[in-house]
């Protein structure tokens, strides 16, 4: 039986982001970062992203980024491939994390453009080409997001950049009206582009995937639920796939909400990390009708937590 | 028994936004859109909210929004009360809306501060309290909303108004953590604001409702789904509701993407307008995947549609 | 001697931007907008552009915007060509305002694309399509405007838009780096553009006259100045033209901060309307310092308000 | 005879910014960073600034911010006092610099509030009582600036800051009405600020230091022609403060436009620096048209550049 992913494996499945864990103390929490890797890995994620917006990466010195993005390397170990977030506030910021994750090992790189000033589109395909270069042959993605962070960029520009630039094989979309964008930017690139991935944690997976999307990238602390939902779809069980997603939506709702204090929060409460201590500036905290509202939504997903709603690892 | 509503009678439940119909040519489809007032009625809409975001009353010449106002008012005659969109791009806009709601009979009227510039909070003020000497008497609702249309408020400034400026009597609240605001902001007015609604379609409803809200405002199309979850939160069966709410979500979400498109998209399919037509810039085209997935998404929503999925009205 | 400007005729030179002026109590003050009209004449301005953002067209309703278009047209009767301003918050706004100021008796009509949202690309093609039919021959000027009330497009969106679509023959521009997109535009399009006119007040006009601009739009209350200044840069004596500019530039540079408020107090102070009330959101008030620096603004310029500081008209 | 400005000696004055300056290759170019802080001391700046917005401090790499800070401190060696800027993406970015800054011997630190995503007001107070531990009693300047790269603070907040925070003594103003808000913070602080600044390259020093700022920190490509301004003012001679002030407006408002790319082309042509080249996404570049204008530009300016338009040294 053919395989319409060939081209994009192993890039194909549930890439997952772990978030950057902190102490309390506001530091890097090491030891809860191996255990998410682990718990990511032992989800069956099909792939981990670290070092991108979920995992807070716009809030880190650029050593905790590197030093994060090294752990993660190692510590994965080849179990899963490994995608390092590269963007930055310049060029030079990117090529100084593309060359250091090629490097440590990296299989390969994601980046959005530059996000504090945001460049026009040349020089967003120069950006490209210079990360590129500093990758040395370790696959680019190029992540397609919006701002404030984001740089939303045309499906011509996109096309241009994996036409023209070696090394710039993948894409993960999350604009406006992204699904649509999946199918424009693969029609407009053809057999150019190994693989296309949706974003905005999952929610609209089960259209993306239609649209030919090879996989998705969520944040990591319901793994085990998104691996469901994509086996089902990978399998070609369309109305189990949409089960499975149904019964996860609500939680990604409230995410669509409160991002990092839930995803970071539902990772303590499975015994995961140590702290949901965030850093991104407003971020927000959660209060008692939230810690409520998770209490029903855990307890209405469980039977999708292959791994148990705390699992003993 | 008591009615922890008692205060915000009659708004309380589902306010629903129908959109403004627009003819293929362009212009305003008056016949649908009392054909859809007769439909938010139909599906036991607790009342009908016109003239705001969702129905694209930001892209409507003046004389437009105020021929839809006039209709809507003499149309729905009582059957539930109605709420007038009075936002503008400055105060004197917003006061020549409100005047014309008055006199035109509506129940209350919402505005957000002017959209195009944005004022600052001393300026704010000012517009809530022209706007409430404009309705003379009419109850105003301020709306505090996300960029780059609306202008999110802090609880502080919320609360000065509501205290100060006789007739400003309800909230609809949707910007970041909107139920969290919620809970801040009754605490912060007290018995003085008769009720708060949340809005972003429904989407956090049961926490929202859960924290005090006496309703929401949700864009029309499934408004007899709407209505069921909120009967059952009302009837205090909260299960029921979370049952109800889940199986309303994917829609919602889908909704959360392309927005107006959907909306009209829905209502075309349902019987109720004769075009999907809209006029808002920006607000995309459905392609052939998108009415795949909008089809298997009402499939799975029809058990929830009361009036059934095309009702014969 | 060959005009350079031959094909931009009548559009040449300095087309001055009338305020709307306000009476106390916040209406249009209709006595204070024919004195301003006058003045702008009796000033020797080139060309009189009404409705536009210097005049606070976004704060208007859309009675008020048609009514000082009209009054505007018939006031100044011929005297030199009127711009009238139609840019709106949707297509159909903008097609309502062009079709009334050419039914009006316009001479031309200048538009950015609808400012609440903003439309892609693709999306303004057809917006100035339809103005530029609305219009039916009245020529239309497409404004090129920074965000967040303008909407950049890029060299390529608007020589598409000049070269496919009759009628649309002049560009104001006024985005990042200004005077090189003007000799962008005008390389990309040749002479399928009659002219590129400046804006920002005018503060950049040497430079922009040097890269082939016809004219500059600038609030009027110092008329008299940019026309001095303008002469000179016709007369090919660009010393004089520098040295006039320079003198001029001290209350530019007052204007880029406070705008509005400072270009009605000048005219006030000059006899011209009667009252400096703003309209726009936003727009600020002048405390005992700023009045203080405009009376030494004001004296310093003096030699070149060759009307009079306070002309008796 | 009483020195107004007595609390925030040696805060007076021109604060002069120099660029980083860079290789044609890209890399910080450090003979050409030390030539600039000998120019700005031999053009008699009264202090320096490194790392701020105009030396592109948001597109540089950790390490490199910080040896550019550590060059610049060692390099002045105490000839002036020197400000170092320590804006980051998140607290624990600026807390690092702040540490780096205090142990390599800054006079004093600056910061805006993270510039990646922005912090809510609560957030921000915390922002510099951080900032403020990390200095370890070296004074800091809040920086209040405009978006999308500041975050606009009120007046209520700063002035909360200020009295609350050990060691944040200064301020440096730079939003919408600056001058106004420099009347109104010092009016709300009192004694209780050292000293309050000016920004925006000095284009409206006249008015703000009328109302009290202790100075100016401009880009440094002309410090002898903003000293000749500010040595007037402290000597009480306005009339010719004024004047020289407006013979140095022309080039202050072109660098409105084109900012970094002309403030390095300036050094680059006085002989401080290598190359122009900037890092900052979307600087620009000029063109042939832009020389032509800086050449008259600078021959124009030339009379007050005290140290020569080409200084020997």
């Amino acid at each position: 039986m053919m395989d319409r992913f060939e081209a994009a494996r192993p890039y194909v499945g549930v890439f997952a982001i772990p978030p950057t864990p902190f102490l309390e103390s506001g530091g890097v929490d090491d030891a809860s970062l191996r255990r998410c890797l682990d718990f990511c890995v032992l989800a069956s994620a099909h792939g981990i992203v670290m070092g991108v917006n979920a995992s807070e990466a716009i809030a880190l010195t650029d050593v905790e980024r590197m030093r994060v993005a090294a752990i993660t390397i190692e510590h994965v170990d080849h179990r899963v491939p490994v995608v390092i977030g590269v963007s930055g506030v310049s060029t030079a910021s990117s090529v100084q994390f593309a060359a250091h994750a090629r490097t440590s090992g990296a299989d390969s790189v994601i980046a959005m453009p530059p996000y504090v000033r945001h460049p026009p589109g040349d020089e967003i395909f120069d950006f490209y080409a210079e990360v590129a270069a500093a990758a040395e042959g370790v696959p680019v993605w190029i992540q397609d997001y919006v701002g404030p962070v984001g740089t939303p960029m045309s499906i011509a520009l996109m096309a241009r950049i994996v036409n023209e630039i070696e090394g710039v094989d993948f894409i993960k979309e999350e604009t406006a009206f992204a699904p649509q964008v999946i199918t424009a930017v693969r029609e407009a690139v053809g057999d150019r582009v190994r693989g296309v991935m949706g974003g905005m944690a999952g929610r609209y997976l089960m259209e993306e995937a239609y649209r030919g999307a090879c996989g998705t990238m969520p944040a990591c602390e319901v793994t085990d639920a998104h691996v469901a939902v994509w086996n089902a779809i990978e399998a070609g069980d369309e109305p189990e796939a949409r089960r499975l997603h149904t019964l996860l939506l609500p939680l990604l709702n409230y995410e669509a909400m409160y991002s990092f204090t839930i995803y970071k929060e539902v990772l303590v409460r499975r015994g995961v990390i140590a702290s949901a201590t965030t850093r991104v500036p407003g971020a927000g905290r959660l209060d008692t009708a939230n810690h409520r509202e998770l209490d029903i939504l855990l307890d209405d997903l469980a039977p999708l937590l292959t791994l148990g709603l705390r699992p003993d690892f």
